[in-house]
This record gives C-alpha cells, sequence and structure tokens, in this order.
C-alpha cells in the first residue's frame, strides 16, 4: 500500500497501519521534505512523481479536498485500488480509476495530539462490492467503528462534524479572548469544556441543554449582552444562538 | 453547615461536602419532596421553613439566580455566614446578612453524571478577608482549583461558561437533528465531540482551529450551505459561524 500525501490525515492513518503490521512501500508528497519525514517513520521509500508510484494493492490519497481529483488523474493507469480520505469529496471525484473508493475518518488529526484510533468511525464507500469488503476489514483492523456510507451521507456527517468540532473550537476562542480581557485565564474553562462533551455521550443533546436561554431566563441574557457591549460580533453570535435555544425550548 | 435548594448544584455540592467528613445539619427546599431526598442522603433534618433555618456557621444558597435575593431576605436575622453558588450573580444580592459571599463551582451538574469536584474551579469571594480565607478553605478541601474572583470577573467566565458549554451543547443539538434527516446516527460524532474538547486542554483555540472556513475553502461551504438549504436557522448559523472564523483567520 501507497500514501499520497503526508499531512496529519496520512501522517496518522499511517502509523495506524503500520502498527497493525502493514507495509507501507512508499510515499509521495508535494512537500518533499514531509515526504521524506513520513517515508522514514515508514520505513519505506518516496515516490519521485505521482506518475511514478508503483502499482499496489491500495493507494490512500489523503490531500487537500480541492487536490484529489489532480493528484487522481496523474496517478498511473494500472489495477490499484485508489481511495481518498475525504468527508466531503464525492466518490466519483476518482471515477478515472477502475478500482476507487473512499476511506474517511471522522475525526479530528493533529501533530500534538495521538488519537485513539479504535474509536474513530471509518465511513467506507467503494464503486464495487469487493473493494468495499476489502476497505471494511482494513479499516476494521484498525478501528471497531467502520460503517458503509454513502457519499450524499458522508457529507451531512461532515457538515455535521464542522458543526460539532470547528464551531464548537470557535466557541472556545471567543470565549478565551472575552477572558483575556478581563485578565482571566482560559483554564477555567477547561474542566466545563471536557465535562459538556463527555455528556454528550452519555446524554442526548436535547436533555443535556442547560443554561439561560433554555431557562427564558432573560435577566441573565441582559446582563450577558451588557458585557458584550464592545464585543459585536460576539454579542450577534450571543443572540443568534440565544434566540434559537428559547425559541426551541420555550415555546 | 445548610442548603438551602435541593436540585443538581446543592446535591452534587452536599455530596462532596459529606465525603470530606463535613457534617450538614439541615435542608431546606421549596419542593418538600426534594428536600426529603437530600436531607435522607445527607443524613440530616429538613427545615420547616426559611425563617426558621438554624443559626450555623455557614448556609449554602443553591436555587435559581431569580430566587437568591427572596431566599436570603427570609433567613433568620444571626452572625451565619450565607453564600450563593451562582455565576452571575452579585455578591451584593446578600449584602442584607452580616457575612456573606459567593461559592460557585464553574461546572455543569447534571442528575445522570458524577463529576470530578477535585478538577472543578471554585470561585470565591466573600465581604470581608476573613470570611473569603474560610471559604478558600472549604473550597480547597473540596477542589484541587480554588481561585479568588471578583463579581464582575465571575459574570465574564459565567458568559464565557454559556459560550462553550451551552452553546456547544446547542450545536450538538443542531447536528444531531441533521444526522436525523438522513437516518445517520449521532453517536457517529461522539469520538469526535470528545477529542476537540479533550485538544483544548493541549491547544490554544486558535491553533486548534480546523476546518473549511479556516481554510476559506468556499467550494466546502458552499456544499454546506446547500445541505442546509431546507434547515434555514441552522444555515443562518452556519454562515455567521464560518464568516467570523474566515474573517479571523484569512484576512
Amino acid at each position: 500500500m501507497s500514501f499520497v500525501g503526508s499531512g496529519n490525515v496520512a501522517t496518522h492513518l499511517a502509523f495506524a497501519i503500520k502498527k497493525v503490521g502493514i507495509a507501507i512501500v512508499e510515499v509521495f508528497s508535494e512537500k518533499p521534505e514531509n515526504a521524506k519525514r513520513l517515508a522514514k517513520e515508514m520505513d519505506c521509500s518516496v515516490a519521485e512523481s505521482l506518475g511514478k508510484l508503483k502499482a499496489t494493492d491500495l493507494i490512500i490519497i489523503a490531500v487537500p479536498d480541492s487536490k484529489i481529483k489532480g493528484v487522481a488523474g496523474q496517478l498511473p493507469e494500472n489495477n490499484s485500488l485508489v481511495v481518498h480520505t475525504s468527508g466531503i469529496t464525492d466518490i466519483d471525484s476518482l471515477s478515472g480509476r477502475k478500482r476507487f473508493g473512499v476511506f474517511y475518518p471522522l475525526q479530528t488529526f493533529s501533530k500534538q495530539r495521538a488519537v485513539e484510533m479504535q474509536e474513530v468511525p471509518f465511513c467506507i464507500e467503494a464503486n464495487n462490492e469487493e473493494d468495499c469488503n476489502l476497505l471494511m476489514e482494513l479499516a476494521s483492523r484498525l478501528s471497531n467503528n467502520v460503517k458503509r456510507v454513502s457519499s450524499e451521507q458522508r457529507k451531512v456527517l461532515h457538515l455535521a462534524a464542522v458543526m460539532v468540532s470547528n464551531f464548537s473550537n470557535h466557541l472556545y476562542a471567543l470565549a478565551n479572548e472575552i477572558l483575556e480581557k478581563s485578565n482571566l485565564e482560559f483554564e477555567f474553562l477547561l474542566p466545563l469544556i471536557k465535562e459538556t462533551a463527555l455528556k454528550a455521550i452519555d446524554v442526548h443533546p436535547n436533555e443535556a441543554q442547560t443554561g439561560p436561554a433554555r431557562r427564558n431566563d432573560i435577566s441573565t441574557l441582559e446582563e450577558h449582552l451588557e458585557i458584550l457591549k464592545d464585543f459585536p460580533e460576539f454579542k450577534e453570535t450571543y443572540k443568534l444562538l440565544s434566540d434559537q435555544i428559547i425559541k426551541k425550548y420555550n415555546e
């Protein structure tokens, strides 16, 4: 198997694959330094160019979404199964190949943190049944959480993932900014952030909803908006989300 | 020490206090059944009315914010230290007392979940130095994370807490709704939700920001908005938060 890409997704997947005893034979990346680093870690060689990637059982393309189609178009024509790892990209972006599919790990990967790959949901799709089974088997060696998911469904999952991860993180950043202005440390919020997330695992989010908007506690909402008077953007976010919560639970 | 209130905050605090070997002598609640339940668990008596609460070293008022002042006004006049547990309520709401303060645990408490009280930040305030120290000492027996915080700062913390907890949970609920319409289970998102929160502990939220808006990936943003075309409210939220992220990181 080979990898195209050397970013966070490629790196985390490659390590997980190596760990279960599957050999990676080649790595290619637009960034030669990163390719070298990953190839060294995988104890494999660096491909000179996309066009020179060896034929192999599986080529995993883990590059930015906008580059997937272009990368696939440059691969040598052969019988290798080619998959991408993107949430939002249609399987048909690879339809120039004979055998193609999707191998999407629904998780946020970062340099700084190890990920419990066993828990990561892998969303699998392929253009034929046999390859779908092959990808399901591979994913099952990495994770206990493997599902067949259509391109349509995967896009919805990706959107939902943006909401719970990117947007939540943006709220953390807004909160951090507000705290900084009052000389308060972001660390105050960490146990709460952790508990809010862990609670979602136990309790349906509608039942877990608490706070002033949930209670339609106008006096607290007004106090908060007063604190936000010098932060017009935050104020808009605060109002929009609070209004939605009020409407959902109090009407 | 006594408790007024028998909800989640009162119950979690009372259990934590009992656990470190401090006796609770009385409980009062507007809801007699709940008062009885908590008193039984604390092995103490139920006060007949607020006016009949015995003089004791400390009375912790853990009731809805809007009721704190009213409760304090009905307590017998004596030398007991009286504190509330609210994030948003000014310490002066208790200024009818001789000795008063704030004992605010910055965490979300729910019936269904045990909380690691040792990690919970306790925000302490009192109208005199001696009582402040007394409350700091008590809180230090429950938690390793005790701070003196002014009423002004506490309100900012409370606002920030709403953003990272209530609003994040609202995003989970929105995501859940979108998934349901596509017959996808919310469970897909749980490892991501957990990892996003745990990452905040390691990585500053500005550095942790990822996703299509962070990359100004217009094509993905458009695909997401297309999926949301039948959810006008979600679309508004998606656009507002994405625009903020784009502006913050790409201008």
